[in-house]
């Protein structure tokens, strides 16, 4: 048969993510002029509900957590739900809603975009792109993330490897964003008395192979809120570069992810454990915010 | 707080794809006119290589496939490859050298869509579009291909349980196609032999507790060429409504996934055992085409 | 420090159950002088109760299962029960239930021995001897049943790799006995429609790298009765040298895994079928025994 | 058919070890005398080497661990090798050699045991029992080290769910011994970058469920030397009531698990940032024992 033998060379496994590549942790901020920043000694930690439910209810919120120390608001406007009859989020309109947060706030906003069509418009609104976890194979959608100008929040899919997670973050950079924030949200494994597995040498790994920051986000890692608090001082404690948490000023009642949400008090009372413990290996809570 | 108790009413897990909804099984023709059609008593078989690389190969390929008795020929040309530094297909070149390989054989196409934005020119060349393992919660993506009139062949997450397929299933239904084909591909486990675990019981479950017809793909499912023809046969055995699999006209030089693809030789003696499991189980192999 | 250096050298996974060792497929034969011979070309069924109840029950299944073409007896006198506070069987006792019912049928025995102490006895009174799952790397039982004369069906540890498998079958040939019949019983994954998943592509990886026979056991493979006949059907037609199914005279009422069991009439219909999927592999199943 | 429809009455997944017995955590002391008490606000750490390689080996490791601040020794005299033919310990000679180590320096020692027929030796040379993951569900063995006066330090099986893990627990304590300490030690996913997934938050998990105290093992959590400082840290941050750590003087040149054993100068510093850690969260280091 005629057809042409092709070379195709032996690819190191990720290329611009590695450390190889830079020594030093790459810094990304959060909304332009605050203190947000994640890869340094000061630690953010970003809150809020999974949807972004109404007007009232958001900017309800955000005053709650900003008041108890939250460094960023994060919502969902646009969700993917595993059932196509669920509430599938606000879109645009929820955009509106988390805006006027931060206006009221000035928490700036992470949150999720699932489709390269929408790219722009949550591009316009937020401070921060998230890709879920179920996305986090969606080539398109990375390259497209990765050709807008704000940091993104890239979970790890549910059952990605560190190699492939980081060939994946590759996909945003190689397109021209290297203000990308990783993310472990746990993985799926036979475990069954929480929603994932939450694998916290993940984070330790990331950092030591990717001179990208990392967070953890122990809310989706678990999906019960009472394990949300012991392995939030256990993020903070490995090292990570900050927390992403689901809190709800009325967990019983969210529209989505109750069960493992936060309600205000919950929080108020993690922060300051979580100061001791950022502490404790030499780093601090990022300070509250004042307008 | 002024927010309003939306109160979501528990869903079934699934609607449209469950056989609560038809008890006779769905059946899905590919290509017009073709006896290529899955949920009957013959059984297809697709076959092709992962990608397409040349016109040359494609269509030397097609004619074997199409001679050993292949009902339906696949090939990529839009590749979701893990490293973004990977060979990523031809795009709609890859397109048209699948349609002159159908023109010579009269083999139907089943051909991978990654992205929105790439359904319309896909549908207008494809007999059969197909959603990979990575897209398999790509919600927005099978909402296109569920506005498109061609059948789809939908596989199965890597890491997504029965009741969490049949729902993404779903979105494809609900967007107003019904010609779905499902795929058990392997899952992810901690089995390092193989490169998925091929969950055969899967196929049984699903034919169990859904209408739409469900195939394997051994190929995927193990990883490696020497699996496939006994996994190939156990998938008919346990009464898979098709196949789908690797064949290379020289797997060593295969620009994507040689090891798990089957020469020419290897798939025509395949073909002779699949026919004598079929007739075992009451059924039979779809004949070879005549053009 | 004045400690020695030890040089441990580098060991090949393993050395005695390798096919680097022998070509030729090991023939294992269960019962002094009967045609239940694994390794063949004539496969043995071996079925029956996942516990022994009583003496009525097992010599009624026994006659039952003998009519069928079943070619030996299963069931369970020490039962290794995750919960203490369940039916662990009846021991001695049980033994003699089964020696009874093999005195009426001419069936050979194949039962579980969960402890060092108990081998002598159940080697004593039963043909071949199963480990179970959950003793799979229980090192110092695997030496005992290697240093007693019986065959012995050994159980792939639920999250066993096929490495750590086959070096765990070492132990027992090492001891002396290379009378070993592997068996696929299923592994955990995060699969939650099934009790663990079945994963027959192991069946003819394990061929491939062994010299041993290769049984495979759909009823703990999948727990549920509905799937075991597909599952039975895959496992002859990928080219397992036997099958080990649960079959139980009235499944409702057993007293453990009655949900995985197969009732009487079930069996009758499945072994009609897999007669027919032998033939369709170039096999036959062993004939029905005359007492 | 005659047989006796047995009613088996439903019963709670486990019934000894859970909180709805006692609500007040369960204090184990390690060594008669000793500080070594795990369910406290002190939190004990055990080190020491997988294996006792020689006399001097291990008094020389047990003094570094003692003047660091460790509170017990551990080290392996029965190996459980996954290959037969791998060193499998010292047996007897490696007890004489931890209570050598253990008269020098005052340190109870906690050891491995893998058979009912060792458990006499064992319980007379160590201060506390370990099980094995392997073993973890070897009942018998369960239920020997049940009836023995020493504690036991019963690691959770690679692939059990805390349901399994706490009716194994069970065995135990229904033997008479309600001494018993959990360890996490890591669980079978399909991440390959660590040997286990170390799984924090079924630490949390089974302090809610359980009145035993619980431990974490990072080094075979890990399996890697460079995550074990921050998987201690973070075990300590969420809870646990102590760490059981590999350490060796030349992890390079160790008889076993050299991948994963800090070094005598890695194991200061992390005691070091320990102490602050479980200060952060309201507890303390247990102080350096004198002889």
């Amino acid at each position: 048969m005629p057809g042409v033998a092709k070379v195709m060379k032996v690819l190191e496994p990720y290329k611009l993510s590695g450390r190889h590549v830079q020594r030093e942790r790459t810094k990304v901020r959060v909304g332009p002029g605050t203190g947000c920043i994640f890869g340094g000694e000061i630690v953010p930690v970003v809150a809020g509900p999974c949807s972004v439910e109404t007007p009232e209810q958001i900017v309800h919120i955000a005053k709650l957590l900003k008041d108890a120390g939250a460094s960023a608001l994060r919502g969902g406007a646009y969700k993917p739900r595993t059932n196509p009859f669920a509430f599938q989020g606000h879109g645009v309109e929820g955009l509106k809603m988390l805006a006027e947060a931060r206006r009221v706030t000035g928490l700036p906003i992470v949150t999720e975009v699932v489709a390269v069509e929408d790219v722009p418009v949550v591009s316009e609104y937020a401070d921060c792109l998230q890709i879920g976890t179920r996305n986090a194979q969606n080539f398109r959608l990375l390259e497209a993330v990765g050709r807008q100008p704000r940091p993104v929040l890239f979970k790890r899919g549910m059952s990605m490897t560190v190699d492939e997670y980081l060939q994946a973050a590759d996909y945003i950079l190689s397109a021209g964003n290297d203000q990308v924030i990783l993310c472990e949200r746990g993985i799926r494994t036979f475990e069954n008395h929480t929603r994932n597995t939450y694998s916290l040498a993940t984070i330790t790994e990331l950092q030591h192979r990717s001179h990208l920051p990392v967070v953890g986000d122990p809310s989706h890692g678990t999906g019960h809120a009472h394990l949300v608090p012991a392995m939030s001082k256990a993020t903070l404690a490995c090292g990570a570069d900050g927390l992403i948490l689901e809190v709800h000023h009325d967990p019983r009642h969210a529209w989505s992810d109750g069960a493992q949400s936060l309600d205000p008090q919950q929080f108020v009372d993690l922060m300051a454990q979580l100061a001791r413990i950022a502490e404790a290996v030499g780093k601090s809570l990022a300070p509250a915010v004042s307008v």
